[in-house]
């Protein structure tokens, strides 16, 4: 099976290779991002987007745009890796993944006085430290989740929690992945998940490119799919996931999660335990990002609503715990009652 | 209060005066329809629809397109009419007030065998009594309905069943407009209803069009607003129903009328009598159109899914009785157990 990567080294190591998501699913550009400028106008843009892969792209793009500051002197070496850190990390202010990854970075630079190139190198291991451990998490979320998607399974998925989220085989897509390379038969409906459509866009693309079955549906349709029978399984990716289980992800996942209950459905989260957050006791403590109203109103290019209506348009929506069957994390598969209270989460049963 | 006429003669009474709803948000056009040609372009191409909406265009397009037959011999009259009518039938052939309308014109002209400027005065005055019915309709919809949206009501709505779809003041709409004509406050949150998004394109339109507050989301954000108790009560129009209540509406109803049941909001449909289908003993029987996969793909003129993904398209889904808090028609408002089995509905609970 044939699984995309969303960020890379360059064959030759001197840029960030990415798949431009801008551009997809009507044309694929690979790009090379070989200086500062290129790799904040990709993570701004979104020709990289998914909070693992832009942290990813950040410390992979700190060391390239440093690459040419190898030969300098310490001081001027060390202002220029604490400008270029913070413009990188200023790109997308609200993902929790770019912060972090340049914080270690930052962190792994002050633990040498090494040379320029000492450093550079010693950098360039540690960005690809964080790549590997990206990869890993995801095959070990699609390890523990292989178990919950059976032979024959017409699973139903909103948004992308897919390879192009992340350095890897994805979040709530690597079961499906792994499921797929074990031979079993998966079939998989696609919310579309306006107003960004990255349902549609980026994960009937990434499946499709995988020989994987998709089905591409408006959002509206899963209930009527769910009611036929045609659907056997739920599984999304989180943003973030509060100390009781409670779960943050991207609009819609609240009503496919309500809708899976009515119908008796098994409703799964997959996401790395880095998401989740044991400073937050529950959803309710969850600050949800209201985004442009251009993105509901015109977000095709042509004037979709009438100008004197008002727009609601929240990125994301809480699931309260009590409707997700599990959540599958890079430690195993967390069923309820849920308590993420500490690094080794006692209230979690990991059965997997 | 102002309310649009979506179909109506032109004042002159030669030509039927529509507003293009292809148009609409970014431009209001009314287009006379003065010929055969022209009116069933316009009924074609979706520059009138809604079924009550099609059918008065229907009838009252019959009538235009004949007039320059006033003076001809009977005979060829007779041949204009058959075949005027029979092409004007065939541009939707699924829509069942079409065909209605067109047949009861017929049977009007086959009551009587004056000249031919005889038989197109009555046909005109039986157009403009369909016409009439059809605003009738709408009126009693909405005093049955106006009893269930209080003061400050903040209501959901799903597509369009408003003024844009009949020749009155709607259907879903009409108990909203008549709360906002009494004096009551009310918000309306629109579904945009993807994929043609005749909630934001219409609905958002035509209620901001009579200054009454509306709010267009994306169709997966109704659940969160549920959740926050930013929802009293869902209304919506209905395509069919069948004798024991269930409703087929446009796809998304069904989700609509889950999400409501889960969060304790009552879920209310408005359809005139002519919906109520006796020989259709439950929803099962329903046969759901199947759209164009480009719909979905790329509706935006942009390809937004990939070309190797499938698409599912049902125009329509099915809603249980048992999730339908009560059916507002006008002929009153009608609670569970419904049993529209006659004429007389004796199953029915008037309650208004």
């Amino acid at each position: 099976m044939q699984i995309i990567r969303a960020v890379d080294w360059s064959p030759d190591g001197t840029a960030v290779r990415i798949i431009d998501q801008r551009r997809l699913p009507a044309t694929v550009v690979e790009r090379d991002l070989a200086s500062l400028d290129d790799v904040c106008e990709a993570i701004r843009t979104l020709a990289v987007r998914g909070a693992p892969a832009i942290g990813v792209a950040g410390a992979m793009g700190l060391v390239v745009s440093l690459e040419r500051y190898g030969t300098a002197g310490v001081p001027e070496f060390r202002e220029r890796l604490h400008s270029f850190a913070a413009q990188i990390r200023a790109t997308r202010p609200t993902a929790v993944n770019l912060p972090w990854a340049i914080d270690r970075m930052l962190l792994r630079s002050r633990a040498t006085d090494s040379s320029p190139a000492e450093v550079l190198a010693i950098l360039r291991a540690e960005a690809t430290a964080i790549r590997d451990e990206d990869r890993a998490m995801c095959d070990r979320i699609g390890a523990y989740g292989l178990p919950l998607i059976p032979d024959g399974a017409r699973v139903l998925t909103h948004c992308n929690a897919g390879a192009l989220a992340t350095a890897g085989i994805g979040t709530a897509l690597a079961p499906i992945y792994l499921a797929a390379a074990a031979g079993r038969r998966v079939e998989v409906f696609v919310d579309e998940t306006r107003p960004l459509l990255q349902g549609s866009r980026l994960t009937s693309w990434e499946l499709t490119r995988a020989a994987i079955p998709a089905t591409v549906i408006a959002d509206n349709m899963a209930a009527s799919l769910m009611r036929a029978g045609r659907i056997d399984l739920c599984i999304v990716g989180a943003d973030r996931i509060a100390r009781n289980g409670d779960v943050a992800n991207k609009v819609g996942t609240y009503g496919v999660a309500v809708l899976a209950h009515h119908h008796g459905i098994p409703m799964y989260v997959a996401a790395p335990s880095s998401t989740f957050d044991p400073a937050t006791p529950n959803g309710d403590a969850i600050e949800i990002e209201q985004r442009s109203a251009d993105e509901v109103r015109c977000g095709f290019g042509t004037l979709t609503a009438a100008e004197a209506a008002a727009v609601h348009n929240p990125a994301f929506d809480v699931t309260p715990a009590a409707l997700i069957t599990a959540i599958v994390s890079d430690r195993g598969v967390h069923r309820p009652p849920y308590d993420f209270a500490s690094d080794t989460m006692p209230g979690a049963k990991a059965v997997a």
